[in-house]
This record gives C-alpha cells, sequence and structure tokens, in this order.
C-alpha cells in the first residue's frame, strides 16, 4: 500500500481520466459528473487554480468546475458506493460521486458558486455546508431552511465564498444514517491573496468512524461508541497514502472529524500550530505548539509545520484501539493464562468465530496468524498489520507515515519508499557491556 | 414546541408568578424558595439587576434574591423533581426548586452572598460552586469540607464574589447518582462595570446525559457513556425553545457540560469567539474562531457573536447520535435487507418490543412510523422528530434554533414562527437542464 | 493514603535507597537499573540536578542517571510489575523499573543522553520518545524505524535534548496490550537557564485506564472504553499521594493521558493557565483562564498557578464515573424501588456476585457496605471510599488533594494533615430561623 509503484500509477490514471470527463462535461446541462471509483490520491487541480500548488486529498481528489457566466459549477451526485478500505477489505458505504468521502470542493473568497446536488440514494437528503456563510436558504437543513431533496431529484446551491478556510460538506438529513454511512467531503476556499499564509504542500482528510461486523459489507449506523473501522478518507491502514514532503518545505494538513468522539492525530518529529479552524484563521497570538491536535467532532484543524528533518514520521491518532484493525476488540483477556487446555472448550462456545489460542504474551504474536493458517472472517482485517522495513509496524486503522526526503521534486508526491536512516541514527542493540551489539 | 404561542404564554405567565412569590418571600425567616415546576423560559431578571439586560436560562428561570443587610440571600431545595424532557416525556429527576436543572443564581462582582441549602431528598448532598473562588470550607465537598447535609437539614454557605464570570452549582456528594439525576444549576456574576464586554443578549444552559430506559421514567445512574437523552437544561428537542435574536445584536452564550464527554455544539450561520471559560475571561489575543465549541466536562464556554444575518439557523451537538431520541440505538441494521421475510420471526424473538420492517433505504422513513400506527414505548420519544417549515427536521436531543430577525424588539424573546427567507435564497429544485424545476 | 505518618515515612525510606543503589549502579556495565516497587511519591532528585527544585512524580520517582564522557546514561527494564492501585487492590502491569509508570526521566536542554532499554517482556517492544526532537532512527516505532527489541535483548537510543518540555516514553509495539497494561513514563526536559519560568513545586503525573475485572488482577486490554480503573500514575483515590504546597508558591502540575479518552482535570479553589504542552510552551498570549484542564489522549497540558489561598482543595477529573471505584458501573438502577422483595429473586439470577439492596435512596448509603458485611469481591475496591476529616469522602478512582499551608518548609512534601479552617469560614447548619444550628 505504501509501495512506490501503486501510488505512481494512480496519480498518472487518475489525471488523465480526470481531463478527458472534464471536458465532456463541459457539453452536458448540468456538468457530467466526475467519479471517483478508486482510492488513488489524485494530483492536484493546479491548473484550474492558476498554477497554484493545490490541495492534496489523501486517497481522494478535488472536483473540477466549469463556468457559467460568472459562476463556478460543481455537481455532486449523491449515492451508494463501494469503497475498499485497505486491500482485503471494501464496505458498501453512501458517499458522492463514486466515493466516500466524495471529491474535494476547492474554490478561491470571493468566488459565487452553484452546486447541483443529484440524489440517487434509496432516501431523501440534503447537503450542508459546514461552516461556510451563506443566506439561511442555502443552509441545507432539511425540513428547516429547504424541503428534503427526493430520490431523483437535483437541486441547486448558489452562494458567494465570503471567506477563506477549511470547511467540510454533508448531509444534514437523517445524519445519523446518513452520515455513518460515509457521506461527506471537504470544501476548501483558497484565500484570494497568493501571499496569504502560503504553504508547499497542503493535505487533508476527514474522519469517519464505521463499525462493519466481522464477515459483513455494510455498516452498522445505530452503533453509538463501539465502533471497530477507524477511517481517514474512509481508508484505513495500511490503506491510506502516505504524505510525501520535500525537506524544507511548509506543509498543512488539514483535518476535519466526523465521527462520534475526539480523535488526537500525533505527528512524530516535529512540533506544529494549529493555524486554522472550520471557523477560519487563527492569529499567531493564540497558536499553541502541539505534538497531538485533538480534533473535536464537528470541527476541523489545519496544522503547519516546517519540514526540516528528515526521515519516516509515524503520524496517527493517539487513541490505542483507532491505530487497530477490527479483530482487536472484545478478545477474552490471556495474557499470563495457559491456553491449550482452553481452546478446545472455547471453539466449541464461539462456533462461529475462528478460535486460536492467543495472547498468552501479549498480542504482537498474532502478527503470524496469517502464518499459522488462521485466516479471519471473509471482508474483515486482522488487529494489526502492515510491513515496514524493519518488520511489522502492528498497527491498522488511523495510521500512516509522513516521508520528508530532500530528494523529492516540487509537486511530486510518488512514493519515495522507505527512509535510509544515516549511518549511526537507528536505535541499536547492546551487549552485557553497553557496546553495540 | 417552538411555537409562537406556546412559549409567548410561558413567559407571561412566569413573570407574574415570580414577582407574586418573591415579595412572599420577604416574610420567610429563610426566604420561600422560588419554584420553577414548568419548562418555560422565563424573562430575565432585569427588575433586581438594576434594568441590566440580564441573563436567560434556556427552559429555566433566575432566582429572586433577597437583601439581609448587605447580604443577598438566596434559597435552594434540593429535591425530586419532575421534569417535562419534551411533549410526551417525562423524567423523574432530582434537582433544585421543582426544576432540573435548578434555578439559575445571578449576582454580581463584589456582592457578599448567602445561599441557604435545604435537603429535601431521600439521602445526604452538599453544593459546590464550581469555578467561584471562596475559602475551602464554603467548597462543598462532603466529608472534605463540610459534613454532609442530611435530609432535612438546611446548611448556609457565605462568600464575597471575587469576580465575574460563568459558573455552575452541583452537589460534590454521591456524585454519579446526584449529577447523573439531574442536579445542576448556572452561576452568573455580572462585572460590576456595566461597559466590560456587553452584550444585549445573554443566553445559557448546561448539559445532561440520561438513560432513561424505553418505558421507564427514573434515569439508570449507572450507566457511563451509552446515554440515550442528551439534554440541554434537562430539554431535547423539540421540548427546548429557540433562541430568539434581534438582528445586529451582540449575542452571548453561555454552554457548561456535565455529562460524560465533550460536546462540540455547532452553529450554523455565523463563525464565533469562545471569550469565557468556568476559569474567568478570554482575552482576545488567546480566541479562536469557531463554528464548533467543543465543551468539555467540567467546563463551560461563553461563545459570542454579532447576528448580522437574519435566518431560522440550526444550533446543535455536532455528534450525531446526540441529535436523536432513545429509539435511535442499538437497532439492528437493515440497510439493503428485504426485510418483509424477516419481520414475522423477529417479532417473536422480541416480544417486549414492537418491531415494524425498517430502516431498508435508511432511517428516515422511520418518520412516518406514527402514520403507520405504530406507537414507541411508554414514555419515550421517537428517534426523530419535529416539524419545520418545509416538512420534518429529523432530530432529537441537543438541537434547537437561532432565530435572527429585524423585527424583534429590545427585551423580546417570544418565538417569532419560522423565517421568511427573501425570494431566491432558498435551494431550488432544477430539470434536467439545470434550470428551476 | 493520605496519612501524615505513611507519606513522611515512605519519603525517607525511598530517599535513603535512591542513594545506595543508585552508586552501587556505577560500577555496572549499563548502569544497575534502579527499580521503584513501592508505590510512595520520592523526594527530588535535587542533588543531581544541581540544587534546583526537581520535579515530584506522584507515587513515584525520578531515574538517577550516570555520566560516561558528556552523555547522561539512563538505564531502563520493560518487565512485568505489581502495582498496588490502593490498599486492598493490587494490578498485574507492564511497567519499567518495578513498576507503573516507569520512573521519570529528568535532564536538561542541551544534554547528550544515552538510554538503554532492556526488555524482561515475554513479546517484543520498543520505546517511544513523545514530544522529543530526535533523528528519524531513534523514534522507536518498532518495524518502521528499527527493529523490535526481543525478549532478553538490550537497545540503546542517544540524541541531543534540543528542547526544553514536558514529554513521555511508552512503547510502539503492540501499543493496545502494552499501553494498556500500564506501560508508559514522564520524560522533562528542564530549560537551560533557570531564569525561564521557574516554579517552587513542580508536580506530574500520567494517566491510564484498566480494566480490572472484579475479583481479578490482569487488565482486560480488549476493553474499549468501559473501563473500571480510572488511575493517576497507575493509582487510584485513596491511593494518590496528596500534592503539598506552601502558600504562597508558584506551582505547575504536568499530566499526561494515555487513557482512551479527554480527561477534564479540575482544580478547586483555583483558576489557574496552561502554560505548557508536550509540544512546548504556551505564550502568555495564547493562555486561557480554566478550572478545568481537558488533557487530549497522547498529550500534556502543564498548568500553573499561585497557591495564595489556604486549605484543602479537591483536585480530580470532573467526569463522574472516573471518581468511582470499579464497583459503581452496570449495577441496576433502584432509585425509588423498594427492595426487599428483588432480593432474593436477583441473588439467584446472579449467583457469583454478591448482592445487596442497595442504592433505594441514593448510593451514599453504599458507604455502609462494609458496616453490614458484605464484602465486594477479592481485589476489588468499593465505589466510593475515602475518609475525610468530615467524613466520607464518597471518591474514587482520579481524585486527590492539593493541601495548601503557610506552615510548609521549602522542599518538603510532608502531607500536613487536614486543613483547620479559621473560625467562621465552613458552611454551617441553620435553623428554621436561619440561624447557626
Amino acid at each position: 500500500m505504501l509501495s512506490r509503484r501503486a501510488f505512481a500509477a494512480g496519480v498518472t490514471l487518475a489525471t488523465g481520466a480526470a481531463l478527458t470527463r472534464a471536458s465532456d462535461a463541459q457539453t452536458r446541462a448540468l456538468g457530467e459528473p466526475q467519479r471517483f471509483p478508486d482510492p488513488e490520491t489524485r494530483s492536484p487541480l493546479s491548473r484550474q487554480l492558476g498554477g497554484r500548488p493545490g490541495f492534496v486529498t489523501l486517497n481522494g481528489g478535488s472536483l473540477p468546475w466549469r463556468m457559467k457566466g460568472d459562476v463556478k459549477e460543481f455537481h455532486l451526485v449523491a449515492e451508494p458506493v463501494k469503497r475498499e478500505l485497505a486491500p482485503g477489505s471494501t464496505a458498501h458505504l453512501w458517499g458522492y460521486n463514486g466515493s466516500s468521502p466524495g471529491p474535494t470542493i476547492e474554490a478561491f473568497e470571493g468566488d459565487k458558486v452553484r452546486i447541483f446536488v443529484t440524489n440517487q440514494l434509496p432516501e431523501h437528503t440534503t447537503i450542508h455546508w459546514h461552516g461556510i456563510l451563506l443566506p439561511s436558504g442555502m443552509d441545507g437543513v432539511g425540513g428547516l431552511t429547504q424541503p428534503q431533496i427526493q430520490p431523483g431529484e437535483t437541486y441547486a446551491y448558489e452562494y458567494v465564498l465570503k471567506k477563506s478556510g477549511t470547511f467540510m460538506y454533508h448531509p444534514h438529513a437523517d445524519e445519523m444514517v446518513q452520515m455513518g454511512m460515509g457521506m461527506m467531503g471537504m470544501f476548501i476556499v483558497h484565500p484570494k491573496d497568493p501571499a496569504f499564509r502560503p504553504v508547499d504542500r497542503d493535505f487533508g482528510f476527514v474522519m469517519a468512524n464505521y463499525e462493519v461486523h466481522p464477515g459483513t459489507w455494510v455498516p452498522d449506523t445505530s452503533i453509538m461508541l463501539e465502533f471497530n473501522t477507524w477511517a481517514w478518507n474512509s481508508r484505513v491502514f495500511p490503506g491510506i497514502d502516505p504524505l510525501v514532503v520535500r525537506k524544507g518545505d511548509r506543509v498543512r494538513i488539514r483535518i476535519g472529524n466526523l465521527t462520534m468522539t475526539n480523535h488526537p492525530i500525533h505527528l512524530h518529529g516535529y512540533d506544529f500550530r494549529i493555524t486554522g479552524t472550520d471557523g477560519g484563521w487563527v492569529a499567531p497570538s493564540a497558536q499553541w505548539p502541539e505534538v497531538s491536535a485533538d480534533i473535536p467532532v464537528g470541527a476541523m484543524r489545519c496544522i503547519e509545520f516546517t519540514a526540516d528533518e528528515e526521515g519516516d514520521w509515524a503520524f496517527h491518532c493517539h487513541k490505542s484501539h483507532h491505530t487497530m484493525g477490527p479483530m482487536g476488540h472484545g478478545i477474552a483477556n490471556m495474557i499470563g493464562v495457559r491456553q491449550s487446555a482452553a481452546t478446545k472448550r472455547i471453539t466449541r462456545l464461539l462456533p462461529n468465530y475462528m478460535y486460536m489460542p492467543m495472547g498468552e504474551q501479549g498480542m504482537a504474536e498474532m502478527q503470524d496468524m496469517a502464518a499459522h493458517g488462521m485466516a479471519p472472517p471473509e471482508n474483515t482485517l486482522p488487529m494489526m498489520t502492515g510491513e515496514g522495513p524493519f518488520g511489522p509496524i502492528e498497527m491498522g486503522g488511523m495510521f500512516t507515515v509522513v516521508k520528508v526526503r530532500r530528494d523529492v521534486a516540487p509537486g511530486d508526491y510518488t512514493d519515495p519508499g522507505w527512509f535510509e536512516h544515516p549511518q549511526g541514527t537507528v536505535a541499536y542493540k547492546v551487549d552485557g557491556n553497553g557496546r553495540r551489539a
């Protein structure tokens, strides 16, 4: 997943496809809805953005627009989608334009936008433009500010973008189900002035939680807290692409949260500042130094740092159950218990689950589950996974790597592979005399 | 609930009653305890506050005081209460002076206060004055700083209010039960200087969580996280009054949290600043722009904004399960499942619950539950409810509406009804050619 | 517990033992690993810190170092430990150097450190130096930046401490299990300049959550949220030592969180500022006044205040279930239910649990459980406990007392006993005429 080849191929393919479809779209009345069925990270929309760096949606992309007079027109289609969470596990979600999350909308402060929303779900929906200042009737709250958009219908929202910032879009109709099924997307409004807080790399994602019971495909949206799938842009480790950064770059990462709990997003190797929220830009006088940004639900945080230290830097939610796969929870604790005698009995009690004597000495031994021929339920990821340059990484869920390298070209996001540590800069084994073993 | 008539009637009635009882109270030794059995939003205590705008407790009111020399005397009675959560559901809680939460205490920086606390609960209690700087012996921690107040006893607390701010009161005795049963209230200390951060409208509420199992009346206080009732001032949508605001007003909303989790309170249509906590006022240099204020447990946040955009603006917790009624959780997920064959079998397995084939195409269809003659258990609200000007609002729990209008008089909080959107400012249905349908 | 004698004895004993062992350690190749098997609060390492006040680890201590050329060498041993949570309950955890959490590492900005880590666990491990800026290969992420440290092996980490601050160490290997079993510690880097934000008292602890099922000894690390043991430095009330402070002292308390949820740490009697995080020091312009510091997971917060008001000030997590012992959760709610008839039947249904008719009038009556001869399961603390000067304190878990006194000597942390309130400064019982009863 973090391999060089897969990532580069994805970028090339997606860029080509996007351009073709976008020009087709010029000929259709509502704009042909650009679809993003594959979970690759697309190249930024630099061409439409007048050559500015643009925004990189992790394992997604931005939605091209077309001009209609002085209005930028976008076309979103709410619909059921299939999303590969990571190789080996696919969820049947609801999203926009073939994907969950939907494509990112990018525009500029002062733009007038018109967004067509076509409902191809089995039930009514709306879209709320979270954080954007607009007339009450464009706010997208079903029943309160507009009628619901019925299946088959298309609605138009139009408003002027009064300020730059980091926003989201999501339904304000049957919210527990529709957000719980993956309906969400980012809405980036770039400042009119290119000199306002410029960065070299601008990444982002929105967080979701799903309970996809082992062996099933559809999230159980009645679950309130005990989710087994903690996702960034509806992907989980090792399915989340790395954030590739050139040494010395100014980096912004924009993170939204539409789960049911705070996520403290921890970056190794750096301290950073939170420079913006979905309410606007944070004044320098108000910024705190942090290594974990606690992202509240229904909020966005932009973190910024200068990438002055090369390496492979872990980047993850710091809640330990959120960097695990679905098979880790609710398993009986066996630390210190001799298990051989118990196995047969337990297998009889739980005939629908595989059972192996595990965790007698911690859970790291479970890495070898596959090697022992013990398969998890169909479509379900193991508790810990991911192969690194020094062996298993033992993670899952909300985890990826920020890869800082000196030999990356501006605008290149190709995975550079694993970091080659300079001699003498890696933790080392010592003998009883404290010398390198 | 958000209807014009019910709200206006409530205000009139309550104001009259308050004045009558307050003058009776002058004649009693401890002050006749003013009681607030009805869930109306009372008019501010402007007369006792020397004509200042005063504080508006959502679905509650402030406790009148009497002067005894240079001391302001208040009288709180801890007692069991019945609280209507919303029409159709009443909980048997513990509170103060006939209500949960108890009435708001309002005073001024520099005031000397004496607060009588009479215990009419079946067990001992105390009151802790959360955030207020006072002598250790007035801090109200049962066992540590004072003896418990036994049933039938009255205690007095007295101290000088050293600083202005937004505080709370609640027991510090058998806390899990007593706070879990609804014992809490707000304590507003106004600044001595009326020019210090003045506002035109000053609202507030404190958040509680209850597990009132379907078909029952008393919260289960042993529940730690999986609550089904997420309340503002022990009310849930559609039982929470709207916040009525005059266009152009400077608005403050003070929010306290005595639940078991953070609540990100999201306001549509505006960005705002957090200007104060229960620790004091936040310096402008330290304020962040926000659209969702993440209120920690055991904390208060004041948000402020200038109401320059008319409309009906949703105002709610952004955790999707917190804007739902009790019937939404733990229901089996049926999205994509053809249910007719399964209904009979499930009904046999769950004889104590009504069962209807629901959620096959999402949960919005459940709005029609009543129309199909399927009643929820007695005293239990449905998952989603509330009727707006464009149809069902599909919410519950921690949700209400901020109503900003140009034609509201200063000091008038009467519900103005639904917003009439100017022509061309509502999302609109389009045909296949992108034209208004 | 909070008694004067036990605490003073602990300090004396521990200080003596530490010095003896530290000088022994000079003769061993890796440094003899100093062990901290007893849960006493140790005196600060003032001698090694050149006479500066030093850091006080609640119910723990700091790890002495030895110089090897210009390098400070420390030796951590990862190993199973037995930790007394509070008198009457001991957990079998994993930790470092005989304790959970491991000993605090203290050093100075600019120091070069070498830390030997010996693995005596049954499975592999690593250490991540949370918040510290260092080369990627010293970051301690098993599989990603280094090979796992296998059982029996010793690894060395070495790096220069680029900045002062409040950091942590913990495994980045099989995290759910290893952090869930108690593997964590604090890492304090003092500023080079002694005039930078000096304080008179510098306390700290790290928070953990465990599920030690009633009657058992080993935490169940598969639990995600519903923990029954909420601990500060793997201690629970009344096992947590008080924070002893001299009136007028500038006090810093550093708090880390490695649980699965935010903890709002509430201090009575004072408002304070958050002056630092694990990302660095917070500028005064950005600081907020607070009475509850909401500590995110995977983060540290330093709070600071001037102790100008004498007293016994409660200091605790404000989530009510987090200041309770293990027996409080999941017990059926009996408020208002006459129980005598039900007892026999319930006892038959739950033969493995003691059952008593409880909570008919709230839970405070359960204080008397022991008096009625009802014993909780072996090794399990009751729901509420702790005896204060005015009777039972009714707390558990994350609770202790900050004791501010005028007659405490600099550098003395001996428990001064309970506060003697000056006359007329304690809440008082009144009669029907409002006079002191």
